[in-house]
């Protein structure tokens, strides 16, 4: 297999379209350049179908010719090391990118993604609830002095942490207008918008398949 | 600044001692051979005292000469760049060390974080419960046909991963005896005692001096 393969699912329900992490691969592909293509696996049974390749039954992986990488992560620090629209060559700049990539991962999603998963089940938790809060008030005020996270330009870290931020009970918590503004700027990128059509109309047009 | 710094807090309370992350860097360095200093921001006022370095108040974070980085797992990658004990150099083994360290932080952590925050709290949660049974799960399954992450040795994905899973209440969670005997293996190795016994030392020989 040669050239980058993104593996997605060939179907999601409504709720999700738009937010399946392929789109951060995708994304990054528009941002860099990078030719690709889109290949799926079944929705249906994806608990286990695909465990040989993604070991927690997720997507996505990337192929990239003989390389299989998973963790939407991991493929966009793999992406960042081909092109530096995503990641800046110089030490200083990737160091600063690497950081808040890792930073959107481990202190923002870490946070953020278990208390909307409770929310969603009806759970939401005071305590989360809280630390979350303390999170994106961190995040409000670095935002609040700049316009991009690293190296005075937008990276691959901003594509994370843009992402992570968008999710829309992330993005309605409280009021925090760098923040929003910092969303809205990212995700008006032509890249995120074609990444986020592209995914969308796959799983559109599988709902006319479906049985 | 010439050189690597860890910095890591001036004192915490004996619960912690042993598990605070600055661990992950001094354990890397030592299994590199790479020569580092450790230096200590106060732990009173931690919420406040740093944030011009760490922006959510954490440590640990890293001097590399004039470079400096924050969140454990990029200081970790960044680490892994300057030596093939934590990172093979071949693409194939790099893409598998990478994806298995963003599965640490994202995957597992992601979830196992939070539950062990809201288990201390009090408020332990059932979803979570069912959400960590379920990756680790898959991890055990994974550990059960290997002995190692990535690559078929030893690498600064094994370093985090093990990080992540010695966490007790995490430890003792069910019966897995693939990951048990994992995390006894990484844990044994010299490196990792030595960088435990040096965190533990620090704060032990700052009881001394507290008010």
């Amino acid at each position: 297999m040669s050239g980058l393969t993104i593996w997605t699912y060939d179907w999601v329900p409504p709720g999700p379209r738009g937010f399946v992490r392929d789109l951060r691969l995708r994304w990054a592909c528009e941002e860099a350049g990078l030719a690709y293509e889109v290949r799926t696996v079944a929705f249906d049974d994806r608990a286990t179908n695909h465990l040989d390749r993604q070991p927690f039954g997720q997507v996505p992986f990337l192929n990239d010719g003989d390389l299989e990488i998973f963790e939407s992560g991991a493929g966009l620090l793999h992406l960042a090391g081909k092109s530096d629209r995503l990641m800046p060559t110089d030490p200083a700049g990737a160091a600063e990118t690497l950081q808040w990539t890792i930073a959107a991962l481990n202190s923002i999603e870490m946070v953020s993604v278990p208390w909307w998963f409770l929310k969603l089940c009806g759970n939401e938790d005071k305590q989360l609830t809280g630390w979350l809060g303390q999170r994106l008030g961190h995040i409000e005020r670095v935002l609040s002095e700049r316009e991009w996270l690293a190296a005075g330009r937008f990276t691959v870290a901003d594509l994370l942490m843009a992402d992570v931020l968008r999710i829309p009970t992330v993005r309605s918590f409280g009021s925090r207008p760098a923040t929003e503004a910092y969303v809205t700027r990212v995700t008006a990128r032509p890249a995120f918008r074609k990444a986020r059509a592209d995914q969308i109309d796959l799983f559109e047009k599988a709902d006319k398949t479906r049985p």
